[in-house]
C-alpha cells in the first residue's frame, strides 16, 4: 500500500506526477488548516507545505501519524519546530536550493529601485518622455554602499554580485562570519546609518520580526533604497509606507510582504518602489532543485534514512 | 571679449553656470537647426550637443566660425564627421564617461526582462496576486548564455558584471578583441543563434543600422531576451514589436528607441518589454563627469590645445 502524504498547497505538474507514481496523495489544501483535513487524510505520514504556512501544535494533532514535514522553499517560519520535535517529526526544507534564483532578483530590484527604473517606465508607458531635467539624478551603484541583513547563502550571493558592481559591502547578522572580507556591523542601525543600499536577507522569526522599523530607515536616510526579498515580516510595512510617502528614504524594491497576498492600498500606490510578487524564486533551476529536495527528503523518511536537508535547529 | 558658443540643448545648471563665466553663451535651441540659428549666434566657435542630433553640412554653414562640435555624451552618430574633418572642425565626445552608469542599468533591464519583473509589478499593482501556477517559470540567468554586441567600454562592463551572475559570456563586433576571454562569434546571426540574453551596446552608425532584425530574433529564440542601451537604431524597431507580440522571443528590455522621443503605440502596449526613456546615464557620477569632460575639452580648444577626447575616427 502507498504511504499516505497530505499536500498543503497545489505542486509542478511534474512534482504532482512523480508523488502519484509514489505516494497515496491528499490534498492540496492552499492552504490547510487543521479542521480542513478530512478524515482520509488524517492519516498522512508526510507534509508537503510552505514555510509561510502554519503548521503548529493543532495541525500536528489533526496528524497523528505525521513523521515528517517536507516545505517546499529555503523558509520554514510556519512551523513550530520545537513541537516537532517533541513530537519526533522531521521537518525538512529546500536549505539555499533558490539561492542564486533568489539574490539575481534581488539584485533587479536593487538596480531598479537605485536607478529609478519604475518611474521612468510608468511615465514612458504614459506618453511622458523623460530628460535629464525631468528625471533628476540618483547617485548609481558604483561606490556606493551595500548593507546585507542576513549573510547566510542568498546575501552572501548579492553581496559577492553587488561587489561586481565596484559596491562597497557590509553586513549586519547575529555574529561576525568567519573568512568574510566584507565589514560587520554589530547593529542593524550602524549598517542603516553607514549604507546607501540596504538589503533584507535575514531568517524570519521573532527576533528579526519588524527588525526595519522607522528609527532604522530614518538612519537609512533620503537617499537609500531598501530592498527586501526574504520574507515581509522583517521589515515594518506601516513604517515603510510613511517612509516612502513622506521622502524619509528614495525608494524600495520588494518580492515579499507582511500579509501575503494582502498587500495594503497605500503600499500599492507609492511610485517610489518596485512591487513584486514574491516571485524571486521562480525559476527552473530553483524550482526543480526544490523537487528534488522533496523528492528526496520523503524517500529518505520512508526508508528510515535521516534526510539529508533537515532544518538548522 | 568672452568666445561666443552655442548650445544645442539645455545643460544642467552647474554646467551651464561655469560656461556662462567664461562664454558668451547662445542658446540652448532644443534641437537646434540651421534655419534657427539667429544672426546673433551665427559666430559661435564652438557647438555643444547631443550625438542623437543632426549636425551636417547645412549646420556647419550656418556656423562658419565653428570649430569644436563637444558631444555631451558619448555617442556622436549624428555628427557628419567627415565634414567636420575637411573644415578642420574638431569633434569631441564623453568618452567611457558613463561605461559604469550604463552598464549597471542595462543589468538592471536584462534581470527586469529575463525575470518577468514587469509583469509582475503590473499585476501586483493591478490587486492580481501570482502563484508558481499564473506565473510560470523562466530560466533565470545563473548557467544562461549573454551575447553581447559590441564589446567597447560599456560592453565590456556588462560582461564582467553578467559574469558575477554566473553567465556565459560571447561576443560579436567588427573584430575580436584581443587579450578577452570570452567566445568571439563571427556574424551577429550566430551570436543570438549560441546566447539566451542579445544585449545590444554597439555604436550606431550605417553600418549597425537595424543589425538586429527579424531574423536575428528569430534566432534569438522563444525563451530569448534583447536589451538595447545603445542607440534605438541598431534595432529593426518593427520587427522588434512583432517578435514581442508574436512570442518569437520572451521578452526586452530597451532604454532607447529609433525615434525618440516618439514610441509606436504598439511597442507600449507589449506587455513583455521593460521601456525605459533613455535614462541609463542619469547618476551624478556619470553626469559631473561629462561635464568635466566638455568644460575640459573647450577650455583645451579656445587655449588652441587637442582636446583629450577626440573622438575616433
Amino acid at each position: 500500500m502507498s504511504p499516505p502524504i497530505l499536500l498543503a498547497m497545489p505542486l509542478a505538474a511534474r512534482l504532482r506526477e512523480r508523488l502519484d507514481g509514489i505516494y497515496d496523495v491528499h490534498g492540496p489544501f492552499s492552504p490547510v488548516t487543521p479542521d480542513a483535513v478530512p478524515q482520509a487524510a488524517r492519516g498522512a505520514r508526510a507534509l508537503i507545505t510552505l514555510g509561510g504556512h502554519r503548521t503548529d501544535r493543532a495541525m500536528m494533532d489533526a496528524l497523528p501519524e505525521l513523521g515528517l514535514i517536507a516545505c517546499y522553499g529555503t523558509g520554514f517560519e510556519g512551523v513550530d519546530v520545537e513541537e516537532a520535535a517533541r513530537r519526533g517529526i522531521l521537518v525538512t526544507h529546500a536549505k539555499d536550493a533558490n539561492a542564486t534564483s533568489v539574490a539575481e532578483f534581488a539584485m533587479g530590484l536593487v538596480i531598479a529601485a537605485a536607478r529609478d527604473m519604475g518611474r521612468g517606465e510608468r511615465d514612458l508607458r504614459a506618453g511622458k518622455w523623460r530628460t535629464i531635467e525631468s528625471m533628476g539624478l540618483v547617485p548609481g551603484l558604483a561606490g556606493q554602499r551595500m548593507g546585507v541583513y542576513g549573510l547566510g547563502a542568498i546575501g552572501m550571493k548579492i553581496a559577492t554580485r553587488a561587489a561586481a558592481f565596484e559596491m562597497e559591502i557590509g553586513y549586519h547578522g547575529r555574529a561576525p562570519k568567519a573568512g568574510v572580507g566584507f565589514a560587520y556591523h554589530p547593529t542593524l542601525l550602524s549598517l542603516a546609518e553607514w549604507c546607501d543600499v540596504l538589503v533584507v536577507a535575514v531568517r524570519a522569526s521573532a527576533e528579526t520580526r519588524h527588525a526595519v522599523n522607522a528609527e532604522v530607515l530614518a538612519a537609512l536616510g533620503r537617499k537609500g533604497v531598501v530592498v527586501n526579498i526574504a520574507r515581509g515580516s522583517v521589515i515594518d510595512e506601516a513604517a515603510l509606507v510613511e517612509a516612502l510617502e513622506q521622502g524619509v528614504i528614495h525608494g524600495a524594491g520588494l518580492d515579499v510582504f507582511e500579509h501575503e497576498p494582502a498587500i495594503p492600498e497605500r503600499l500599492l500606490a507609492v511610485p517610489n518602489a518596485v512591487l513584486t510578487p514574491h516571485i524571486a524564486a521562480f525559476t527552473t533551476l530553483a524550482q526543480r532543485v526544490q523537487q528534488t529536495l522533496v523528492l528526496e527528503s520523503l524517500a529518505a523518511f520512508f526508508a528510515g534514512e535521516t534526510p539529508s536537508n533537515l532544518v538548522a535547529a
